[in-house]
């Protein structure tokens, strides 16, 4: 299977009741976006590392790690977005030190959270964008859009709220049509609440796995 | 200066507004407990190392922190909360690999939910127990009680609230006299509460520092 490489585009959260958070990756190579719904706390941990000026008065448990392969002289290559099962993203950080190679499993938030602190890159497999990518004309808007975004992630401590799991995401849809999951999504994607599009998209995938 | 071993007794919560958690420690010479204000994530995966029983679907930040010291062969030996300073706790984590130790600076939080997935001793130092530790008279009841306090934190995701950093505990007693102060703190003891105990004293040593 091929691999496609993937860029952050950045963080995406709504106020809705849930609170959950979408990282919303980019096909580096083309338009398609892959949204992942993530928990508060990694939401938290990716933007404050998107956002270079900011550093926290403590390391988080993100920044621990990666002083902690430092002083072990651990690397962590690659992070690939290997799978996609029940609207579940499965990651592997690839890791090395002296030339040897160990691949660990990791959750999609905390690998992107350390291919960041890394400068690592992030791949995913074509079939996984094919299934759970969104295509978006592009907008020039949405960049600044998106640092706004990240920058209120990080300016409203209060919305770090219910910690949501990738695995429960698209619960709230279990009960619509296909069809219905459908016109919900290009509604979604119309809006770009890419937050609620992952849920409907994980919700869609759940049914066609 | 003499270090002092604690042992985790458990966490405590309230569901104040601000939704914060207390880190119970406990003197293993004496009888003493050391509360200390973690954010909900770090409750959450200090709780989950506790209930032996329970295992995450997919492994949480410090659960991929200990998988990867595993592969490249080195363990967490101790851990020493070794500041405390405007009522922030710092912590060093001492890592070992090949007989060589490296000594690691660490958030409170993350360095004993490492401890628990590491069966690493906690240790502080006997003039941080003297300053922050609470006396409290032994009570039969408490274990059940912290256990059951652990099962809530873990049934109620809900409460996993607003993260609260601790360097931003007892900023609400800022206004309280440094009598009144002590005054809440004896209150608090006597109701146990911990989380609230916790915030005081930080006010305190606050002052004092």
């Amino acid at each position: 299977m091929s691999l496609v490489k993937l860029s952050i585009k950045g963080i995406s959260y709504s106020q809705t009741q849930n609170g959950a958070y979408a990282l919303i990756l980019n096909e580096v190579d083309g338009e398609r976006k892959l949204p992942i719904v993530i928990g508060a706390f990694e939401a938290q941990s990716i933007a404050i590392a998107l956002e270079k000026e900011i550093k926290p008065p403590r390391p988080l448990t993100h920044d621990l790690f990666k002083n902690f392969a430092e002083r072990f002289d651990i690397i962590v290559k690659q992070v690939i977005i290997h799978k996609l099962v029940d609207g579940v993203f499965y990651s592997s950080i690839i890791c090395e030190r002296d030339k040897i190679e160990e691949i660990i499993d990791a959750r999609t938030s905390d690998a992107i959270a350390l291919a960041l602190r890394f400068n690592a890159p992030i791949y995913t497999y074509k079939n996984i964008l094919d299934k759970a990518g969104i295509y978006l004309k592009a907008n020039p808007l949405e960049a600044n859009k998106d640092s706004q975004e990240i920058d209120d992630v990080l300016s409203n401590p209060d919305t770090f709220g219910r910690e949501e799991e990738t695995n429960q995401s698209g619960h709230t849809y279990s009960k619509h049509s296909l069809q219905e999951l459908n016109e919900l999504l290009d509604q979604a994607v119309e809006h770009e609440d890419y937050e609620k599009a992952a849920k409907i998209r994980d919700e869609i995938s759940k049914r066609e796995s």
